[in-house]
């Protein structure tokens, strides 16, 4: 990895941008975290409803599921509101339902018991990677909702069965780089989200050529890059959580 | 007016809750302001879009207007997320109409020229006074804005020919009250938004009858206490303007 | 006030347009009135409905609630059909939220029993202050449904406990003036719609500066013609009612 | 026939209700007709706008269109406003389109110039035969509009090239009746729509069995009704023009 | 009737286009036929589900219903796609309305049990007369799906009390022809869609001037034309469950 | 690989279902193909249409883009249709842009011109991997329109790039199984969607945990795999396109 490259503020190929994770940023939510990957700035709350989708009714069992959104003005140039629109975009709908995916890998719903956990995840800066940060906040947000879940006495024993975090690689100029800001995933060759859990097994891993179609051998590349970049949100998820 | 009376956070029944305006919230918009009262907080982005809306094309003058949403956890319990059910309410409608005709009351849209400033009100958590909230922090937002126009050399002159916030005021219990946290708003007789200029004259007023219809009387008290909430809100702006 | 000033149809400043209430002008509604203020034709019908809106179910009270439409070539020129756009316009869902909000103001919940007095207010001619015109008529509509219910033996005592009226106001030219045409709203400074009881109490009051901010003098002024012209519209409705 | 048989008002079975077309019903529109069939009211408007859809833009040709609506409480019991569903509904649609085809049968696009004429067709009160009612009328309120444009200066000659009304029938009991009531309507075994020009030649027939289907000697027996209810019409028509 | 006129596939001006009912073509559906007359080619499919709709709720009796689709291509220049649009397009609406009413009217819903037959009649390729050949189509796909529930023991006797087929005519040059392809239905003066069961009883009648008006023995010619077109096609109805 | 399991059908592990490329199957596009992956049926389509989305005006490239549905009845048990219910299902878009990035990727569209290649893609019938039939077969489609734009002069050179297949690959009981059928698919603990082009390199991959997560190991597994299904994939293509 020709590390001599320098990206725009001056961080190496294989470093993350300064995360944060700041707990209950607003105070309604059973949990509600605000994560920030550099300038991306995304608040996600977790809401507990003590109701499930029809297709989980009866079935003793739980749901956990996702809506995401940008702030019109979160971006460089302003975007049209999805509610003065009257409806969401396709993007919009992937990243839902990759989030809800996500959760759901490593939440028993079984031991959720029949009610929801509604996660909320809220754009209200944008600069790359924020699905990623949607979902690595996410895992926060859901930990903080279940541990009030216990609190509260509804249920006993914590139906998180794993912890997940996610983060974005690509190709700019035939090197891989972790964690891409806007600028450089709009200029790269591939581009690959990855989904993973603290025990280095995969969620999701959802790898794009945005120019030319890449090879295996970069598609290993970029995994190993963003399984390092996932270890250290484990480690910062955990920290968080620990305060 | 009874000051023994005791509100939920111990103020007096003439006192703003805390006010906060903090400029520069998010880093793209041309004007980025986190209104708080209390626990209401609102992000305004004031946007500077080089276009005008079709009854406007050609007339040389410019326009303001007004977005307004509220994040499905802003509440108490989590409401829908209007992109999500395919359009705004009636309610969000209202608001962000009251919204833009109150900036454009204080816009000389001549001066403005030939575009338009956007703003986007997002409720990031809500106890009541959010649209009052809104107002206050879109003119700190508008002022950036046209601070920016100038120093880009857009325009020479400011447009901004007046300052301008809102507050909130309501009958409880017989006696009325200033800046109402939403449990007063909830259970009060009569409530009054009132949208103000800093010389004292108004640009909406809007007195509602939640229970039994008011007297003359009262709402010349709502008017009055109104008007010395508005006076601190306008010292307040103009501190932060100066920061 | 300077009487001098000639309006186009020669009235003085403080005189109604010529009002009429057809009360029975449908055949199929409990309640049907058609409403003129001047030019201004509103059909309002009350339908009474065996049911009522989820948040109600159970609670043992009723709910008054109201629709407005405006006919597309109601217009100088034509507008679109709501209908046909997919959905109705932020100041049609404004107007109907505060016809709904004013019957409520006057109409005991508790003694209607859990059943809904909906209405329908569509305007066949538009020439300035449907919404008044719409929540006069609306009061007559509103006491013929009760008096069907009444006579059907559904309920034994009236849930009516007020009379109610709406009229426009405003500032043109420096003088107030009563009950405003088209011409004339479109370019007053300030106009308000106050919704009154026969008891002189106020319900809403709408205050809105379409050009420059308007004083507290001018708001006292735009009061007191108000009131005076809700007075001639309550002995209007009773002697309707008496026919 | 067996004119025994008694019609709940009580005339004949090939008699038409009491028809009338009020011109000049409402002031802003071209042509404005209130026509009545009966208990049935329809209010039409044309509007004559100097614009042409896509499809006759540059062509020379004008264009002839209608939209149609009923108001909520026009009908026995409420129906829901379509403005307020967001949608129209299928007969709305079929409805609208019948009546736009009628109209453009007996009007010379081409004599019309690249302008449109607007039919709004709204429906007060609804005993059966709103559509037919609305061609009735619609061609009176077209008629109005072509005057105008040709009082205007904007036309020489005449674009209306042809008389056209409409009327329906139905076999009830084994027996052909003219002009159904809705009561009548909702009972019959086939109805049938019949839109036909003044020279006895059919624009539209619309027959359909609603219970068992019907024979071709039925079909016979009520295009000979709908001939004789026509001509009726075209005289009513005419009376109404000259006056 | 002249024969000399040549049609741009040869056939006479009384002939039908090559017809066929392919059953089977998808394995899911209780009853699914490609039905094809010349190139126009429609996938109807019958679908049994145990539910139906509120209006019959409770009543013991079934319903039969269908929806209509073409697919953007099948068309010779593209049309946009009904989902993408948000909405179906009155054409649409008019034509699953028609072939619902088609087929209930030879289904006994009594006997038919408290279940829905959902007909989805999808065009794959577009040359005329696709509602004609769709509700030829669906009635064999009806008699599959009747069969099935006879298979399966849920009913005992069929509540097929018809046999129903559909065709189209038109005046094209003044001589009456059967089935008409894309070109000729664009060119004709007047055209005709007719439903009629095997015993010589009309479902449906809808004859449209499409230039000029047409006479009484215009559609006379028509009617006759019809009727001999549909009695070919019961036969190969009866000819296709025969296999 | 354990092939001792049997799957429904006997095939192999490693095996593809029956795979056919029916070009022509409908007349009127510039390519059209029936493409079959068992009994999985999709009709794809590819539309030439000289015009470009708004964002490629006047860039001198053109664009390749799809839609996707699912006739209602395709399933085992019948969906909504989705222009009935007013929007397209997550899912939906999901594939739909899926399948326009990966033919975009093989396109050049400079050497295309502004023009666009308009994918429509109709599942007739569904078991399981719609979306890799449907791009495997969308890109015969294209060559066939693009072969269609050089057969009538309007392009010169071939700007197709690349060739393109897709295929979907699963663990099943901890096996890695090739072009999954819908209840594998069901069942299965990852699936993974890959598009790939014929030297190798990599378009897509799409990799989900539907029950546990996954290993880099058996992520390893099917990518090799899904390598050698597309491989017989590009053979198919080829031997359509020679037919």
């Amino acid at each position: 990895m020709t590390q001599s490259i320098v990206r725009r503020d001056g961080r190496a190929l294989d470093a993350l941008r300064p995360i944060s994770l700041k707990r209950h940023f607003t105070r309604h939510a059973e949990g509600s975290v605000l994560v920030s990957f550099g300038d991306t700035q995304v608040l996600v709350t977790a809401s507990v409803e003590e109701r499930v989708p029809p297709h989980k009714k009866g079935s003793g069992e739980g749901w956990v599921t996702a809506e995401y959104g940008m702030l019109p003005r979160s971006t460089h140039t302003r975007s049209d509101r999805e509610a003065a629109k009257g409806k969401q975009s396709g993007r919009t709908q992937e990243i839902q339902r990759l989030i809800g995916r996500s959760m759901r890998a490593v939440v028993d719903l079984k031991a959720l018991g029949e009610r929801t956990i509604q996660l909320d995840c809220d754009v209200l800066q944008a600069d790359g990677g924020t699905r990623t940060a949607a979902i690595t906040g996410a895992w926060v947000a859901v930990a903080d909702a279940v541990a009030w879940l216990q609190a509260q006495g509804r249920i006993a024993a914590s139906p998180l069965i794993g912890q997940v975090a996610a983060i974005s690689v690509g190709m700019v100029d035939g090197a891989p780089r972790l964690d891409l800001e806007y600028e450089e995933d709009s200029g790269c060759d591939a581009d690959m989200n990855v989904v993973m859990t603290a025990d280095r097994r995969l969620i999701e891993v959802q790898g794009t050529a945005e120019g030319a179609p890449f090879s295996r051998g970069d598609l290993d590349a970029l995994l190993d890059l963003a399984t390092q970049g996932c270890e250290n949100l484990f480690a910062l998820q955990k920290a968080a959580l620990a305060k």
